[in-house]
């Protein structure tokens, strides 16, 4: 698979794998650059090509590379893969908003880091304080509710933010490309799973509307909840501790224990993505792993590891090698955003 | 919901309510008791009246009890409700298996409990161990390797092995009327999940294959694994650690996890659904629970909480006022387990 990628990588950009063409209609023009009409956001490609290939390899039955519908299982990133996170990943953005919404009741917040940076929005001091300082915001603003209440502020908060710069909502703030993809994917008979190191119940939010992707194919990190009951009903309540941190090391473990198996794709975009990359292409058979490159300062954002969201460094050394594609955004996207609104939910 | 299901109930057995005819086709008769060729080794009766009721209110969009495919989603505990769980839990007996294999590697077993016990099958003194005692015996045993070797092991256990009293193997164990129902409701886009206490990685070598559920929608207990790198490859090792237990409280913890969204029917046979059957019934709407009660000793086992595995109690009396279908395996059965041998996997 890596050799057979690097191959068609080697082609050049002009030349057309003979397997890439087979994704056409019987009819259509093997000259003809438009391949994949189920993508249209997608610039025709080394990108585009592989994908349309290696779909069309897993798909075919008379292919050495079949793959059985129940083992097509494609699992993507969200930051970076699905939709923006600049400045800084939008939960993020959601707990600083929670930390304002909530201080009036901790007033000590006023004088205690990381409460005060995030009160301040002194994102340098809060990036001195890393992941640990963002889980700590979480936990203190994303607990002590229903599961049910959660997705209630969850809702209420996409339904009136807007982006700081682009002023629309997070929610539009999906690549076009990846949304065609997904459903590309699905209509190949994949299974599509959403693997982040956001938070589960945040994602289940909008997945299904915004991406097609339902609950129960969300995998993400988590606090620990617990079943009590309230008059006289059982309600799952969330509690100040974590339960998972879904990210590097994590997305191999999270994906065995959620799906049971590995799956044969995988999208990301940052060095937190690299250890499931590497899980899900050492696997036997017919692999396909991509990064998408943040290379597109006009359109959306340029960052490799300069950036306190998404870094990406180890990941994009390692794609030539392993036989990854990297999609950039300026050269693959033919648009990045959806045209139409998201609808309000 | 509640209401309506005891005012089935009452209605006596002979009794058909209007709901349950209105799942036959257009030109049968509404005296035809056979009103859901489906379910062939379901007897008449209130049981199959229920589950057929259920399926076609859920089912009909001019229903006021309508539910959206994608909501559709059933639970059902394992131990005790697909499969037999006597004389012990079949994974508690592979348990005591792996135990016998490695105690040659661990001299100390022969005087140390609760492996004692287990090589000298002390049914008794392992009983006084206890849940806790079990996981010991299985942290022992099931870690130390990586998920895909476990897989093996199992997968060689389940070939080999046979019930001591039945002398069939495990996965022939499994209820026939169940495997109809699964299918009955995958045919009306129920999405089907198992949520058990034994091990997830334990059933799902089996799931697909003989019950029709992906791995992806197996919920169990599980142990800590973690990803390390091995002749340079990524592969997760089973650590001797416990990282969840899918039993009692933690049922509706764990459907929240995976799944993400309150199931609508739920199917379990012991206490340990207890919480599982409250926290999907407490649901909105048209909800399902049903609790299978073993009282055939002639053709399976008859116990209460008299077991050493799957007793049933509180969640026995709990029914009636809940609304909960019980099922008698002596009087709603025609048959308990299929006449095909499981093919070797």
């Amino acid at each position: 698979m890596v050799g057979r990628f690097r191959a068609n990588i080697q082609l050049g950009r002009g030349a057309l794998p003979l397997s890439a063409v087979r994704t056409n209609s019987e009819d259509s023009c093997p000259m003809n650059p438009r391949i994949n009409d189920a993508l249209p956001s997608w610039k025709d490609g080394e990108a585009k090509y592989a994908i349309s290939d290696f779909v069309a390899r897993v798909g075919s039955e008379d292919s050495p590379d079949f793959v059985p519908p129940p083992e097509r299982i494609a699992v993507f990133d969200n930051d970076g893969t699905l939709w923006s996170e600049q400045p800084f990943y939008f939960q993020g953005l959601f707990i600083f908003e929670r930390v304002r919404a909530l201080a009036g009741q901790h007033p000590e917040w006023k004088t205690t880091q990381p409460f005060q940076a995030a009160l301040e929005r002194d994102w340098n001091t809060l990036g001195e304080f890393g992941d640990k300082g963002l889980l700590e915001l979480a936990m203190a603003t994303h607990a002590g509710m229903s599961t049910a209440h959660f997705a209630e502020i969850v809702n209420a908060w996409l339904n009136e933010a807007r982006h700081p710069q682009l002023q629309r909502r997070y929610t539009e703030l999906v690549f076009q490309p990846m949304l065609e993809l997904l459903d590309y994917l699905r209509a190949n008979a994949f299974k599509t799973f959403i693997v982040s190191g956001g938070g589960i119940e945040f994602i289940r939010t909008f997945s299904e509307r915004v991406y097609g992707v339902p609950p129960e194919q969300v995998i993400g990190s988590s606090i620990v909840t617990k079943l009590e009951t309230l008059e006289g009903c059982p309600v799952l309540i969330r509690q100040p501790q974590l339960n998972f941190l879904d990210d590097r090391e994590g997305k191999p473990v999270a994906i065995n224990q959620h799906i049971g198996r590995r799956p044969i794709a995988a999208f990301g975009n940052s060095d937190g993505d690299l250890q499931m990359l590497e899980w899900v292409t050492a696997g036997s058979g017919a692999r396909l792993g991509l990064l998408l490159h943040h290379d597109d300062a006009e359109r959306e954002f340029a960052y490799d590891s300069h950036s306190a969201a998404g870094q990406l460094g180890r990941a994009l050394e390692q794609a030539p090698a392993r036989g990854w594609t990297v999609v950039s955004m300026q050269r693959d996207f033919e648009r990045i955003y959806p045209l139409q609104p998201d609808a309000v939910s």
